[in-house]
């Protein structure tokens, strides 16, 4: 991993022992794809960041600092992921923030992830989300219910894990966002309670025209077709949920188009 | 902090930047009080620890070896506190545990902390336990609803919060566990699909006959006594909550006597 790490305007050799997101998960974090050097989304990212800094109340460190930061990881014009951390900073042992934090951010860069050459398997994980309300949408540190489900899809052989809430409606995959057209209309679940308003699909929700609201399993089961889509990879679409199977479908050709216009990574492949 | 970081065997200069504690909070910690340079209740602690480690499926390091670096840093035989964080280790990007983890392990030593010389305020958060009981009773690093509750207790001037469940029991306080005497009974809520089964819970709940069950807040409320507890600092008598305020109770001074009996720094105070 090639990771620079800050506290506050100054570099630091090593993460402080005491950090509050090696104690707690007090930080927030955001991947987003590279391309040729440059980070389309960037703005995006930053204010879903902000949002949650704000929810939180964590200072951030000064954007463009970070960004000029972020970005000469990646001075050879190459392509890839870049992982910004930011933490609540070093703190005393005990669950109360610092009076006056100073953010600990990293900013690494990593590879694009390999893809299956075919669509994805899902695994309906038996690990749910918990209902909580203050933390939804946020893309916060505290990640052990994706931990504990994308081990079971491990398990299961499948490529990713299907997370419900404790309701029984569908909220996501363990890393990406899921939407599934029904009687024509591409729909995604509400992010109310739990789950992570990603940034891709919010890009979609707009370009696709798609509804926000609460999807059981049956409803995603009898769906024409599905995808999940995420930052990283796009969309990427799905071919099995437990006996459920779908073939490729010309909504989801028609979604990857429109996606295509909004970050150069996301270039259709030829059929 | 006086601290020692180890991956398996191997002894670290540092955290590695890309341990999954720091970005998922994917690990487990222990807080116990070290007396005269040892740990009374340390079989208890790795107890629940290995609990919590098979919940999670992240290996241990060698008991005997983490007792001897934990224990080397009190050979003053001094007082104190001992924190002990696992981790499930390193990995690459991604919420897929790495297939064959290393843990990290850090001890670290601090100071007993300062406890207000009189009984405490508590605030009724706002922040309220999700429930998830894969992840209850169980001392894992997800903690960002403790921390937020414990922002509101430092905003409203209280010495801890009093976290509810989302429907409206209580559970605890944000780092300790409460017990309430009811009808000339000790009653402690049931830790089932939130909170933490503290070690010295376990302790108070045999040596005082107390019962587990679901407690409402108006029950705590119409307690004839109250008090938090913890392994670090015993048992703290609880005088106000809300509008709500208590005086001095004989059954609180019986359950002190009680715990010194099973450790020597909970020695009882002269009244």
């Amino acid at each position: 991993m090639n990771a620079r790490i800050f506290r506050g305007e100054i570099r630091l050799d090593a993460i402080p022992a005491n950090d509050r997101c090696l104690a707690y998960g007090d930080g927030l974090f955001e991947t987003m794809r590279v391309h040729r050097g440059e980070v389309p989304w960037w703005r995006e990212h930053w204010t879903r960041l902000r949002l949650g800094a704000e929810r939180l109340g964590i200072p951030l460190p000064d954007e463009a600092r970070v960004r000029a930061e972020a970005t000469s990881l990646f001075v050879d014009g190459g392509d890839g992921v870049l992982k910004l951390l930011v933490t609540r900073g070093a703190g005393e042992r005990g669950y109360a923030p610092p009076p006056d934090p100073v953010p600990t951010w990293i900013v690494s860069r990593h590879g694009v992830p390999a893809t299956p050459g075919r669509s994805l398997h899902l695994h309906v994980c038996g690990t749910r989300l918990a209902s909580q309300p203050t933390l939804a949408g946020i893309k916060h540190c505290n990640r052990l219910e994706q931990v504990l489900a994308r081990s079971e899809a491990e398990r299961a052989g499948a490529d990713e894990g299907l997370m419900l809430d404790m309701a029984g409606n569908v909220i996501g995959a363990t890393a990406a966002n899921l939407f599934a057209t029904i009687d024509g209309c591409w729909v995604t679940p509400a992010i109310v309670d739990c789950g992570i308003a990603g940034v891709c699909r919010a890009k979609l929700l707009s370009a696709l025209d798609a509804v926000e609201r609460a999807l059981p399993l049956a409803e995603v089961e009898s769906a024409d077709a599905v995808f999940l889509c995420n930052a990283v990879r796009g969309i990427l679409p799905v071919a099995r949920l437990g006996a459920r199977e779908w073939s490729s479908h010309p909504a989801i050709a028609a979604a990857r188009t429109e996606l295509s216009r909004l970050h150069p990574s996301f270039l259709v492949e030829p059929a």
